[in-house]
Order: structure tokens, then C-alpha cells, then sequence
């Protein structure tokens, strides 16, 4: 029996708080069910509709279970195994001991842009915190194998990125990975790493360093449980988290045959938006962004490109400064655009409100309006009324 | 009076050809039209539409110019002036002299694509000979100020393109165009080159040997009289004869303000396929290319890319070993593609017949069919039946 004051959820803004017996044996449950081999999101889903929580899945009857579309004989011997094989209790141990959090998909704290995938991980192993303001967060993946040009430009966007409030999301990889996170640890933001691996089983081993600094900047983490090795390969499961933390993947090297491409068309299912950075014709790193781009991604040369093709947030999003961001263009906005648009409520609102609420002359505020018209903030209902988009 | 053998038009290949007197005062009334000071291409029109030919507008009253949209009372008094003033007899001279022809809007041998424009030039001055299978050009231009990499590019593309077939169209000004010439030159085909100032006018001086090679190689020609001054920016109303003679146009390297921008949109506005070729996002000459490709333009990284966007013939091109062209991509066909496409008539063609006419095993001809469709040159209407697209 686990003592009842263990805390594996992350709260609010990541204070972890004492938890009660009942929710513990709920992520028990949860947990061991994430642990059944082969039983991923989509098997889980269709368990989870059929019995209501992971317990009563636990509690069904042989012939219950074998009425779940995708149970087998084999998944079937193993979910009836799970209670006496699968150590749940020992993973969350273990997580206590490493300072890793606990978040299941039915936490408030889950990230909701993740939960909108077609298969959301059931279980996200933690270190560090997810903030509600890493809902403005955009992913940058890249070959491992970048040029030094790839490099530079990955660590630069990601700089300014994150100085202008988004968060940076990526796989902790060699290469344009590194160099996405550094950027974001150098522009003084949010960065989120995701492994392929378990938490405790980081890969590649020299980047264990850069990944506390993520840690202590942001986020690692995994849908595997801390001790489960590194998969070989492109680790496409892990893509499709990557890129469902995001608003927009933007690929920066990648030759042909590379995982960022995967990760790009994963985006694309998810109906995220895919950016790519162009490079020279003659350098192969650069190919899989060509092909991107003759396909369709928006051509990336600077901070501004990325945030004018971030659609608006599902739901607004806590800045740093205790303000709302509803849309990642605002992000862009200098004090006087921020202000205006402030005092442009929900309703149609004129230029004379704007003009007595903000005390800025009426000039300022048409050239302001006309700014954030621009960035598609706002819509023009007459010459002297406004409205938010 | 001009002695009746003076021979200026451009005959089939391009075999000058002795002129019948008639022929020739029509050649008179014609350039004298165009050397009139503003009377562009859409007034050269209005004027024609009205009085039928050149001829019957210098012996039309003023009441009857006048009423021609677009001839005011300056240029009505030029062109009751012309007769006396423009010295149309001189510039036949003087192209007499340099082996200059003059091709009018209404031989037969005038650019087809040209002629499909807004405002096609109504005379051309042409050193060196325009072909039938220049019908099949890209134009290719970009800045002044290339990069090493931007040269290099157009160099290869050039020589490549050229190589396959297709005329490479530019504007032999320093930096790209200059390059895209070379490359045409050292890939054994043929290029042409467009002047913003007559040809006896050369600008840049320095490319006065290349012109030479062009001409030999092609055509260097100009709607302007031979002994016209060099005009100043970015040779606007060239660049509409650069992109009116290619069915795409490839921008290298423009930065943000360039001329090869406005060909670009020029091409857009005449149909034109526009192409760009990307670089390096921290490099300046790179950005006119990014927009473009923003825009919609077609990302190039080889001569296939280009090839494969370019559209289908007006009509039949004749190709330099006397067989056809219908459609671009033939260019990139080998032997046996080749000779399976050519047993494809306009008719649904069975597979049988195919075998029997080239000679080729069943597996091979059913491989090159797949081939053949996958590059849009034909269409498959059952298993065993094709047709051509």
C-alpha cells in the first residue's frame, strides 16, 4: 500500500499537492493498464468506453473483454495478468524517488492541445512542470546530422521564439533538437522536452545536462515509464507527442528519408501547422524542407513568419505578465498595439472608446488599429468601429 | 527607296529570304509606327483595330486619330509628324549593316508565346536566329549582385535545362542572367538573350563578347531601334519580353527589391509558371525567392523539378533530331520511354499493339506505361488500353 500523502499530480501551476487514497489507487489502475504491453492509446480508448475506468477493466470477466474490439487471446492473457504481474507501484516508487510527476489523460492539467490527437498518451512521466501558457507552443525538430548553418538558424528561432512568449517544443535529439532547446534556454523561455526513451534512461546519454536545463526551464517527458530503453529508430511514437504539444512543427534540416518529415506529416494529421526553413539546393540536410515547402509548409525565415501562421488558441492562455493571450499574433504586439487592443472588448467597440480609454491621440489609435488589422486581431465592422477576431 | 533584295525577315529557320517591295513598305510604315515617341504596344493596337494597318494610320485625317483611345494631342502631332521625322529608312539601314533582322507582330515566325501577351512588342531586333523549338524556353533571371551559390546554381540549372532541350531564355545583365547564359552555352543549347536598349547599345558593355556567343547560340534581340540608349532601374517593359517568350521563369537569387521580382509577377500576369530556387535564410539575395515561394511559386532544386511544371505546348514543337514535341516532360525521357510513347497515338492504344510496334516484352512496356503516366504524359483508360494526356 502506497502512503496516502504521495503526490504524483501536477496541480495548477505544477505545485505538486498531496493526494488522496482513492485518486492514488485510480493512477494505480491507470498506470498498470499503460504498462500492459500493447495496449496503447487507441486499445485503451476502446477498454476505457466499454468499462468506464482502468480498475473495472481490471475487474472484468474473460468473456467482457474479449468483446473489446482489438483484444486478442494474447492482450487478453496479459490485461487478465496485469494485477498480479504488472508492478505499477514500483514505477510510481520510483518516479517519487526521481522527483518524476504522474499525469494521466483524465487529469484537468493534461495538456489540451495533446488530448485533441487521435491518440493521446494515456500517461505522461514528468520533470519539471507544464505551464497553461505552454498551450502557445510551437515544435522544432531537424536532422541529427545538421549542417552548421541548420544549427544556427534552429538556435536563433528558437531564441526569439521564446523571448517573444512561445514555448519550444522537441526531442532532446542531436543536432536541430539541441540546438531548438538551447535556443529557447538562451532567448530565456519555456522549452519541452519528449523522449523516446524512460525519463531515468535518457538518450542520447550527453545531453543529460541540457536536459535539466529543460527541466528546470520548462518540461522532459515521456509516455514511457522511466526505465523503458531507448527504441531504436526514428521514434515516430514519440514524434506524434512532440508534435501534439504544439500549435505548428517547423522543420529546419532534414534530408529525405529523416524522422522530422514523419513528425512533419504527423503534424499534418493533426492539423497542425508545418513550417519549414529553406536552405541551399545543393546541401542534402536541406532536401526534406524543400519537399515540405513544394507540398505545401509555410516557408520560415524569421520569428514573425512562425507566429502569423499560428492559428488562435482554443482557449486563451495566462502570459507571464497575469494577462490573456488569446492569439499567438498578439504575441508580436508592442505596448501601444497591446494596449489598444486591451480596450477592444468582446462587442463591437469605437474609435472614441478606444480613444478615451487609452488617452492616446485619435491618429495613433487609427494607425494602431490599422496594425492589428493587419496581423488579423481585429475586423473593421465601419471606419470607426472595431471588432476582435 | 530601298533596293527591293533587302531582306530583314526571319524565314523558317531563320534562312533570310529576299522581300517583295510591297512586303518591304509595309516593314517601312510598320517600324516607323513603333519608333513614334508613346505609341506602345495597346495604342500600336487601338491604331491598328481602327485603320487596319500601319500604312492607313499615317494616312488617316486627325479628326480620325483623335478619335483613337489613347492618342492625345502631343502624340497626334507626332504622328502626323512621322512621316517627315521618323527616319525609318536609317534604322533598316543601319540593321542592314549590322546584320540585325526585324521581325514584325504579324510574320508568321513571331514568338506564338509572345504573341499571347498583353502587350507584345510589335517589332523585335534580332541578332542571330529565333527557332521553332524555342518554344520550349524558361526564362531564367535573378540579381546583379549574386551570391557565389546563386551563380552556381543558375549555371547548373542553365546547363542542364539546356541540355535537355529547352532554350533558356534571360536579360544578359550581370550576375544571374549572365550565369544562366553560360549555362545554357556550356550545356551545347540554345539561349536568348533580351536587351533593354537596342543591340548596337549593349549594356553592360562588358558583356558584348557573350551577346556575340548568345547570338551565335540562339538570338540576342530587343523591341527597341538599334542605336537606343541603355534605360535607367530595371528594365520594366524588358522584362515583360523575358518572361512573354517562356512558358516559366526561374528566379535564383532577388533580394527584397529587385528587378527579377517584377518579372516574376509580370510572368504571373501572362500565366507563366514562376519558379524559385531557395537558399540559405540568413543570406539576403535568398529572400526575393522565399516571398515568391510564399506566394506560390514552384520550389526548384533540379532541371526535373523544372520540367515537370511546365505545362503542355501551345502546339507541337519540332525537336533538333526532326521528331515532336507535344509536352515538356518528353525532354526527360530516355530511349525506350521514348519509343513507347511514340507508338501511342491520339487514339486509345491497346497494350498489345504497343508490344508488337516497339518490339519490347509485355513487363517492359507495362513498367514504362507506369512511367510514362506517372510524368502525366498519358492516361490509362482500362488495364490494357492508353491514351495520350
Amino acid at each position: 500500500m502506497m502512503p496516502i500523502d504521495v503526490c504524483f499530480r501536477l496541480m495548477g501551476y505544477g505545485v505538486p499537492t498531496p493526494m488522496r487514497l482513492e485518486e492514488n489507487q485510480e493512477l494505480i489502475d491507470s498506470l498498470r493498464l499503460s504498462l500492459v504491453a500493447d495496449v496503447g492509446p487507441i486499445t485503451r480508448r476502446a477498454l476505457l468506453a466499454r468499462f468506464g475506468s482502468p480498475g473495472a477493466v481490471f475487474e472484468a470477466s474473460p468473456d467482457e473483454l474479449r468483446g473489446v474490439k482489438g483484444v486478442g487471446p494474447k492482450l487478453l492473457d496479459r490485461i487478465l495478468a496485469a494485477p498480479d504481474e504488472v508492478d505499477a507501484l514500483r514505477e510510481i516508487s520510483l518516479c517519487r524517488e526521481h522527483g518524476i510527476e504522474i499525469l494521466t489523460d483524465t487529469d484537468d492539467d493534461y495538456p489540451r492541445l495533446l488530448h485533441e490527437i487521435h491518440d493521446p498518451p494515456a500517461i505522461l512521466f514528468i520533470r519539471g512542470r507544464l505551464l497553461p501558457r505552454d498551450a502557445v507552443a510551437v515544435a522544432m525538430v531537424g536532422t541529427r546530422h545538421a549542417t552548421h548553418y541548420g544549427l544556427a538558424q534552429a538556435e536563433k528561432l528558437a531564441a526569439g521564439l521564446a523571448r517573444s512568449g512561445v514555448t519550444i517544443v522537441s526531442g532532446l535529439a542531436r543536432g536541430i533538437d539541441a540546438a531548438a532547446h538551447r535556443g529557447a534556454l538562451s532567448g530565456g523561455g519555456r522549452t519541452i522536452g519528449v523522449l523516446g526513451s524512460g525519463l531515468l534512461r535518457m538518450f542520447p546519454p550527453e545531453h543529460a545536462a541540457l536536459a535539466d536545463e529543460v527541466a528546470q526551464s520548462g518540461a522532459v517527458l515521456s509516455e514511457l515509464p522511466p526505465e523503458f530503453e531507448p527504441m531504436g529508430g526514428n521514434f515516430p511514437q514519440r514524434n506524434r507527442i512532440i508534435s501534439g504539444l504544439a500549435l505548428g512543427v517547423i522543420i529546419v534540416e532534414a534530408p529525405e528519408r529523416s524522422g522530422a518529415l514523419i513528425t512533419a506529416r504527423l503534424a499534418n494529421e493533426q492539423g497542425r501547422e508545418v513550417l519549414a526553413v529553406p536552405g541551399r539546393i545543393d546541401s542534402r540536410p536541406s532536401r526534406g524542407c524543400h519537399r515540405l515547402l513544394r507540398d505545401g509548409a509555410t516557408l520560415v525565415e524569421s520569428v514573425d513568419d512562425v507566429i502569423e501562421q499560428l492559428g488562435p488558441l482554443v482557449e486563451a492562455a495566462p502570459r507571464e505578465d497575469g494577462t490573456e493571450l488569446h492569439h499567438p499574433a498578439e504575441l508580436t504586439l508592442n505596448d501601444m498595439e497591446r494596449k489598444v487592443l486591451d480596450a477592444i472588448g468582446a462587442e463591437p467597440t469605437g474609435v472614441d472608446h478606444l480613444v478615451s480609454e487609452t488617452g492616446l491621440p485619435v491618429p495613433r489609435v487609427l494607425a494602431t488599429l490599422s496594425v492589428l488589422e493587419m496581423r488579423r486581431l481585429i475586423r473593421r465592422l465601419s471606419g470607426t468601429t472595431v471588432i476582435r477576431v
